[in-house]
Parts: C-alpha cells; sequence; structure tokens
C-alpha cells in the first residue's frame, strides 16, 4: 500500500478550507475529458486525420465521433480544414493544433500506466532509432525527478 | 500548427491493417477514465480519504460518489479499509494502493497541461522545498527526452 500524497502547502492546509473549482485536472477533463475524446486524440497522433478513419478506429457511431470532433476543435485541441481528393468533393480533416499536441505527455503517461498495469497490449511507445520505452516522467523546472511525497500542492494567487 | 506525430513503425504501418482493441489508453480509461473517477483519485493524491470527503470535494452527490469509489476499488487503484472513530460505528477510508499511486504521472500531466492551456487555475504542484514548476516530461528508458516525432507506435508481441 502506497502511503505517500502530496503535501498540501500555505494556503492549501489545512484541506477543509478550500475547494478545487478553479482546478486545472477540472479543466483539462472538462476541454478532453470524455472517453472518446481521449481516443479521438489518440488517433489524431497516430496520424489519423478524416471524419471516417476517426469513427472506425475508436468505433463509435458517426454521430458520437462527429460531436466529439467538433468538442475537440471547439476547445481548440484539433483543427478542421477542408481538403478535396480528385473528381470528390471538399471534405474536412482534422489535424491536431499547439494545444492539442502538447497533450502527447498525457497520451504516454496513460500508454504507459495502462501497459505496466493492464492486461495485455498490443501497442507501445517507443524512441525512434532508440528502441527505448516512453514514460512521462514527473520533474520539477530544475530538473529534479520528483517522487509524489516530494510534490506540494499550493496556491496560484 | 504542430505537424508531428508518432510514428507507426513495422507491423503497424500502415494503419489500415490493424484497430488498436487492446490498446493501453483504452485499458487505463477502462479503468479510470471517467470525468468523476479522475476528480476522486486526485482527491486521493490530496490526502482525501473518507467518504462524505470524497463526496463533497468532486462536488457530487453520495450515490455517484459511492459508485465510483466501489469502482476504483474493483479495478485495483483504492483500497477499502476500515477504522473507527471513538464512540462511533466502523467506517470505511480509502487509500491508493500502488497501482492508484502509480497514477501520478497522469495527474502531473493533466494539471500541468490544464495550467498551460486552461483558464485560471487556484492550484498547482510544485517541488517540495524547491518550489520549481512539476510537469511530467516524455522520457526513453535510455533518459533521453522524446518529443513526440521522434516516437514510434511499436506492436508488442
Amino acid at each position: 500500500m502506497a502511503t505517500d500524497v502530496v503535501s498540501l502547502a500555505g494556503a492549501l492546509d489545512p484541506r477543509d478550507g478550500w475547494a478545487a473549482d478553479d482546478c486545472p485536472v477540472t479543466h483539462a477533463l472538462d476541454l478532453a475529458g470524455n472517453r472518446t475524446s481521449f481516443l479521438v486524440l489518440r488517433e489524431a497522433f497516430y496520424g489519423t486525420t478524416r471524419f471516417d478513419d476517426f469513427a472506425a478506429r475508436v468505433q463509435v457511431s458517426e454521430s458520437v465521433a462527429a460531436a466529439r470532433l467538433k468538442a475537440l476543435v471547439g476547445a481548440g485541441l484539433l483543427e478542421r480544414r477542408p481538403y478535396r481528393d480528385p473528381g470528390e468533393r471538399t471534405r474536412f480533416e482534422y489535424r491536431l493544433t499547439d494545444k492539442g499536441a502538447d497533450f502527447f505527455p498525457i497520451l504516454v503517461a496513460l500508454t504507459d500506466w495502462g501497459a505496466r498495469w493492464g492486461g495485455r497490449s498490443q501497442v507501445g511507445l517507443e524512441h525512434h532509432g532508440c528502441g527505448g520505452r516512453l514514460a512521462a516522467e514527473v520533474r520539477c523546472e530544475a530538473g529534479h525527478v520528483v517522487p509524489v511525497g516530494e510534490a506540494d500542492l499550493v496556491h496560484v494567487p
């Protein structure tokens, strides 16, 4: 059993004195925190750009895929751009914005955790040309590796 | 606009030849990928242990809190243990297991992304005694920092 938790520092101690109304985790989940949204983003990272491919690969109905893509475009994680194959009508493709591409550590952290604690996995992420398996390592700005017991939750004015 | 995506390597190229049925991301989301579950885990990392506190701090009904706690116990991320205050009946508290504590990089990655791309945030994570802000940095086993353009998605036999 793990006993270490994050320490509540300064104005956040004691815990009963506040509630995390404007928590960045909540914000991230509001923008992308639906199961299907995560999987749509995963597909975007795998190079999927077209509506039909998103629906087929995430294995959701076209209406669900359309709703999730629209929400991710609205949240600024995907960009919708017109394209046209020869002899076809104009269609739209979806690509990661910088905001969406910055979701990469979250995807890696989920992939790593799911592989470590999961059932069988068919896929994994490796460093190109090196072969080292990818993980999301918690570090501070000063470069220190930070275990959960050394993390402080602080008030941001 | 970000153009880099993960490269599909070996048996995973082309993308149309497979679907991510046993994907570790899917597995992670199946275990913990409900918005409320993420927030319950966040609270567990902040030191919340008691049923009433989870419900109040995540701001969900008692029945929703009970369902999420039960699911997280069933998935092995939380452990349910009896405790008894003097003069009270036996109650139960919930603590992170090793599997749950290993969710820390995911929480940090969500916190960091939400703070960077979000609206205002009241809280943030810092390194105790150092003050450096925490982020989840994508690295490979060999210690290299890996941008998304250097990531390969590979088949795991």
